[in-house]
């Protein structure tokens, strides 16, 4: 049965356990993983390579690599690793607490960088040479291509540079996957050809990633599912945002900026990104499309319901529930569907020629429309900005979605100024919480303070803010600010754990 | 004479005064004018806009505008349109000191903007109608083309979508410019095809401005000269960044990464950028390409050394003796030259197919490696983002220069946090000043502190700087800051007029 999925029949012989294949891979090396928003990831190897940290550390013996992967990784195995010590670098994405710890605390050095960009920087030779390539594998073709599983993410390039090449050939992703990738490398400069991608459905490459046979130096065959996606369901907050976007944009029809088809769509990570989508599902836009990053749960519903006629990205990230049901019958919408290396669901050239509505969410946002999506408090590191980016630079419109206030209502996600900026006042064009959308498209920053002030922030900071924004406005200036007070918002949460201001007094 | 300019005889007798023509343009309207650094601006139409705006003021009459360009203005424009309270709105740039003084009291709105944007909100009508249009010429063809002169920014896409036009033909502008130009517009969602430039050199358009004859509503003679520009020669710092860079870049090219004619260059407005190119003369490099936005002296220089085959721009803007050297053998250097639409100058697309050299002026930058190019002391606009945006994020490597101290040492180019994010953390790969070179690639916000501190900083403010970085640190965080004094060096700058502690210790 595993055989079956080698079909180059050489490299059968190649198989290892888990244990042997990571010693390939020695301290101070530079790996490549599969994986990206816990899609597709390889599980074993990295597991048995946590191992041999510990036990290396136990003998006082170093192993420490660099880690380059898609994005953020399933099975807990950022965790495992960063637990192990095995991590001194970390490229370009993550989502784990343990990990963010180390990141945080100063122990892994985390380089939080767009996700279209890791691979130009492999490719230039400006980071790399990747020693090892790990990738999880749906099985290997006659030629020896591999057939990735349900992300795409870094995997080819990682594969194509790699030294070594060690495959995870994972038998319980579904064989049907394979033809659902579409594997396309820029050519190199100075004779780069334009990117052929001129729709979501265009497909331009291989539906597998090339490597020479005798790199691959070992594979290991796993049974490990993907990890289920932890997104929440719709609440009311995340509803009144869908029905602010929506209503937002049934205007842009109205006034013929738009057709009820809109543009490609792509939405972030996450629960509220998530549950945006679903409101498309009873909105009266038909003939959808996707050209995004993660496809979530709401891309197969909105299939589901007839919306939706072909979606583009680099994963699939489904909640257990949706996974049993759209798995077993993964045949029935691979004609609409198809998984593309990140630097190409992600590309500034496609972006900007397909004109996408991107929609991604904010930590926190200021008046100005600048966006937070990675510090807490300026300082610590949630995720990383992801392919955020990407989109909000790109789009045709840059969409953020945030709740307007969090931990429960101690801190507003508007504040006078944020304390880190993702994306700046001239990336962004929407800002949407559950109290309603600012529309900042061809504003001034006085304009588009007042917009957010007026439409976004949460009812028990509203006064404050307007209260700081009249007092910054009397001081003039192009973006008015009250510079020794533009944080002292984030300064307040830090020293009492709330933003509001009486708090500050009753602590005084 | 004029009459040989317009070879379209049918609209000979359109030629009107500079007083008639700008009888077209009323209250309230949204009007496109041509110009961009200080190149190419209309001249005659906006000065009798402004009188007329004067006579209109002084009867209570309103006539106020919305004004679109493609940058900065030259001729005092700005000043004058801002002094006779004509500008209402102004995009996507500027650089002038009295309308920079309209714009910070709150008079004009002022929309900062990436360059490569704006003709994209005017052609999905999130911006706009144009009104009228006011476009510098050579002349006309015979089909009503219109052939631009030293820039050509967005004005073919204002005259394209402009409800009428009025033409200012310019006879100090030699003929000879006809054919410089390269007018190519993007195909229209959702059926836009790849923007085919492949090399600087790609010829993909048009060398005039395609609009029917009837459009054109007025036609001017004017015989003004740009505006020379107002860069200063290299001085000592300015040599000294120039060095740190070429040395960094033969040290790239020595390691296998870059050749000796590296990869196309852009560089930004501005003395600073004029100077570094200038390094280049003296350099190993050769058989450079330019794909810019702004080409300035140091472009013709580059020429006249040998060490430039061929440069891709959006404006040619020179000093008086540059331009007394150039315009009159303009045809020598024709072959080697392209003026573009600042769309595709700037467009990420081209960009990133490149892989370009992008040198940009920063106004400060801070440790962790975000740059602020256009807000002094976080509330004050300088000029605008203007194409380094577009460059920065897209670039193969992303630089950033400065002076490292302003105003005579009391300020410190380089701060703890700046006071404005133009250019985040994940866009700038090389920072450099006078006092040395900091390379950001592939490290996390710990590292590229130290690299700044130790390589950028001016010793005056580097005991301050390590101080803080240290106290930070221990604090700990992916980014570490004192958040409650993360501007304290812009407050104390607000305050004192210096950065420095013990001028705040004088005053207290
Ligand atoms: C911004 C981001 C962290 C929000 O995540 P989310 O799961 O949708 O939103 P949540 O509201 O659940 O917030 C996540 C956490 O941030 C906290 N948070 C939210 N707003 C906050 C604020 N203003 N200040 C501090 N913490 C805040 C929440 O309390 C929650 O903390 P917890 O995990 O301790 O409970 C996430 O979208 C992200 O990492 N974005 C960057 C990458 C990206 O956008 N990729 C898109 C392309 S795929
Ligand atoms: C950043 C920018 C203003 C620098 O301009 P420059 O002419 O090269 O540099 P200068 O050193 O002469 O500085 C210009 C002014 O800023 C001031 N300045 C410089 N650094 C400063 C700082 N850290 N804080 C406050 N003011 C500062 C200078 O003192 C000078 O002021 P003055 O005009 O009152 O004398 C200019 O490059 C710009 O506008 N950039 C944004 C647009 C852009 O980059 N376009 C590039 C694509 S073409």
């Amino acid at each position: 049965m595993p055989q079956d999925r080698i079909r180059l029949a050489s490299l059968r012989d190649k198989i290892v356990s888990a244990d042997e294949a990571a010693s390939h891979i020695k301290d101070g090396m530079i790996v490549g993983m599969s994986g990206f928003t816990r899609a597709g990831e390889a599980k074993a190897v990295p597991m048995a390579l946590a191992a041999h940290a510990k036990q290396a550390h136990a003998k006082g013996e170093p192993l420490k690599i660099t880690l380059i992967t898609g994005a953020s990784l399933g099975n807990d195995l950022d965790k495992q690793m960063a637990e192990a010590h095995l991590l001194s670098r970390r490229i370009p994405f993550q989502s784990d607490p343990a990990l963010r710890k180390a990141i945080n605390s100063g122990e892994v050095m985390f380089v939080d960088q767009h996700l279209s960009e890791t691979v130009e920087h492999l490719r230039t030779h400006q980071l790399g040479p990747i020693d090892v390539a790990v990738i999880e594998a749906v099985g290997i073709t006659a030629s020896g291509g591999i057939v990735p599983t349900t992300s795409v993410g870094n995997s080819a390039t990682f594969a194509i540079l790699a030294e070594k090449v060690i495959i995870e050939i994972n038998l319980t992703q579904p064989s049907e996957l394979e033809g659902l990738h579409d594997i396309y490398i820029p050519t190199r400069r100075p004779f780069r050809e334009p990117i052929p991608v001129v729709t979501p459905e265009s497909r331009v490459g291989l539906p597998f990633i090339p490597v020479p046979p005798e790199k691959i130096a070992a594979i290991v065959i796993t049974e490990k599912l993907d990890s289920a996606s932890n997104v929440l369901p719709p609440d009311h907050e995340t509803a009144a945002i869908a029905s602010h976007l929506m209503e937002f944009l049934k205007h842009e029809v109205k006034i013929g900026r738009l057709t009820e088809r809109l543009q490609p769509l792509q939405a972030g990570i996450g629960t509220i990104a998530n549950a945006v989508m679903h409101g498309f599902i009873e909105s009266p836009f038909h003939d959808l499309t996707m050209y995004s990053e993660v496809l979530q749960d709401s891309t197969f519903d909105l299939f589901d319901a007839g919306k939706l006629n072909f979606a583009s990205g680099s994963s699939i990230t489904l909640s257990k529930g949706k996974h049993d049901q759209v798995m077993p019958h993964i045949t029935d919408y691979k004609s609409r569907l198809i998984l593309r290396p990140q630097e190409i669901s992600n590309h500034p050239e496609i972006i900007r020629r397909l004109g996408i509505i991107g929609i991604n969410t904010a930590l926190e946002f200021d008046i100005y429309g600048n966006v937070n999506s990675t510090h807490v408090g300026g300082t610590h590191m949630m995720n990383g900005i992801g392919g955020s980016g990407d989109f909000a630079r790109n789009a045709y419109l840059s969409v953020f979605v945030t709740k307007s206030i969090a931990k429960g209502g101690a801190l507003s996600s508007v504040v006078p100024m944020v304390s880190h900026v993702d994306h700046t006042e001239h990336d962004v064009d929407i800002l949407v919480t559950e109290v309603g959308l600012a529309d900042l498209r061809e504003l001034a920053p006085r304009e588009r303070a007042r917009v957010v002030i007026d439409n976004c922030v949460h009812p028990t900071f509203r006064d404050e803010m307007e209260d700081y924004f009249d007092r910054a406005t009397a001081r003039g200036g192009h973006t008015p600010h009250i510079i020794e007070e533009a944080l002292a918002w984030h300064v307040r949460a830090r020293e009492t754990g709330s933003m509001h201001a009486k708090a500050e007094r009753k602590i005084a």
